[in-house]
């Protein structure tokens, strides 16, 4: 099932991050202050490490297929206040202070909706989706 | 920026994942308690559906190409407390009550190591990484 390259990977102590075919791996930015989940994105090698070297969020975005200072265009940063690896180092948890909203919506978090299950019919709804800012002045779409 | 089916997707109560060319939605699993990050997999539609209609974990693993129950081999399952979709439904965030360890190496999370950087060096310790079991015990390697 593992073979020694792997063992290294999960128990040893060097930072070995395991990218995928497009060179990323899994980020999951959490509320150090509450531990709800802000968002999950991807981060690159040049955003894994800028991240650690600055304690703030930096990630990749897939669709601009660009690096991205968390906030660079809302003011909405992440404080790094403790990064973890997982098991096989693909995917990364921060914990951070964040300055406003972290979703693009404007929501504090990306998880503004609950999946409920009512008669076997699933559907979302709406919980702490408050805005915090307007989306369409923030980046002036 | 966004069309009106991304914008249905995002603003709207009907439940469209988003699922990627490997036909996958990423999933964090956080401890419903202490709102840590247990672990980050991934979910194909019907590990969702079964998700939904049990109140128990289910996934889709990549490396065996099976849906696969979460606690199946080690009895460690997850009870679902609440699940969440992000803006634009591709990834899932759950709280569960774990039952036991949630990681294959005996820990309870999968984030049992913090990066550290020092002198410009990253590198790994560990943190709460006690094993609640034996993997090689649990999964007769």
């Amino acid at each position: 099932m593992s073979n020694s390259h792997d063992s290294e990977r999960e128990e040893g102590l060097s930072f070995q991050p395991k990218f995928d075919a497009s060179g990323l791996v899994t980020c999951v930015a959490t509320d150090a202050a509450t531990g709800d989940v802000l968002m999950v994105a991807h981060m690159n090698d040049e955003a894994l490490r800028k991240t650690v070297a600055s304690g703030e969020a930096w990630y990749f975005s897939r669709s601009r297929n660009a690096l991205w200072r968390k906030g660079e265009s809302s003011g909405h940063t992440q404080r790094v206040v403790e990064m973890r690896m997982d098991c096989d180092q693909d995917a990364v948890w921060i914990r951070v202070e964040q300055v406003g909203a972290a979703c693009h919506t404007g929501r504090r978090s990306c998880f503004y909706r609950k999946v409920d299950c009512k008669g076997g019919m699933v559907s979302l709804s709406f919980v702490d989706a408050a805005r915090l800012f307007d989306p369409n002045a923030v980046y002036r779409k």
